[in-house]
């Protein structure tokens, strides 16, 4: 085996990772979108439309409010109470600047309402439990103005994070909300 | 004309503007559903898989936080920016008790997390232009566990807060998040 086959073999195959990981999100996937560092994950086509979760609000430093949705095969599996997720479910987490609402607060007479602003981030995680076995099963991305944030240390605390979580949610914070 | 044929009119009229207002809300509603006083609106069936509008935290005396769905002619709207919306619009906020998750705090490492407890009610909002001309063309109900709360003084204050916004917004408080 010369050394030029075995370059020209290793280029083959990573091209090939790549595209397979590219059109795994969705097959309708841009094959040219950015994907996050790590896992390899597409902000998913549609994702805007899916259906919903739950929500939930973050006081940290940056105070957000937060959407979480599902593609088909997680919604399903959510509704069922299945787990672990079967492989093709991914949840988005949209998130929003947490702001006061003037004009609300204005007609309620009190100070109460909080409303989402401008949008923050997209999380995404995508279940492949042979792909992502190191992790649970899950790969995550995280994607502003929808591109792909490509900071290694901010897509490894994705994992970090959900893997603290009881085994028995299939590292999943959030329940569905009737 | 007697006295007795002008009963039954009276009696065929009543009737058949119930059963209109118990059928507009979804061609598919269940005829026995319950309906809202002074509105007639019933609980739409499938609210809980429409599209997701935007998210908002009322620190009130009972806090919540709550998701803003839409049937597919608010949606459209909504993405066209379409105003007034167009009849058959609907409209679902569904609220939830605002909780401090313990158990995200830990993964966390602090106090920050809030999520969505149990259900506390829905607000579903209709629009029919002539059927509601004197509330600026929508109609409005609170459901608890999918009956319709039965008091007058609560739903007239549906109207009563949304008829304080600018005429502009069509009297809805929520835009569409992105």
């Amino acid at each position: 085996m010369t050394r030029k086959w075995l370059v020209l073999s290793a280029a083959s195959s990573f091209l090939l990772a790549g595209l397979s990981i590219v059109t795994y999100a969705d097959s309708t996937a841009d094959p040219h979108a950015e994907l996050s560092p790590i896992f390899g994950v597409a902000l998913p086509p549609g994702y805007r439309d899916w259906q919903f979760v739950s929500i939930a609000q973050e006081n940290g430093d940056k105070p957000d409010i937060r959407v979480i949705l599902g593609n088909d095969i997680a919604m399903k599996a959510y509704r069922n109470g299945t787990l672990p997720f079967p492989d093709g479910a991914i949840i988005a987490r949209l998130a929003y600047k947490y702001e006061s609402s003037v004009r609300n607060n204005a007609v309620f007479g009190r100070d109460q309402s909080f409303i989402a602003g401008e949008p923050t981030n997209v999380q995404i995680e995508i279940k492949d439990s042979k792909r992502y076995a190191n992790t649970g099963g899950w790969g995550y991305g995280q994607f502003e103005n929808g591109k792909a944030n490509k900071s290694e240390p901010l897509t490894n605390s994705c994992s970090a994070c959900h893997t603290k979580l009881p085994h028995a949610t299939d590292l999943i914070f959030t329940n569905y909300s009737k």
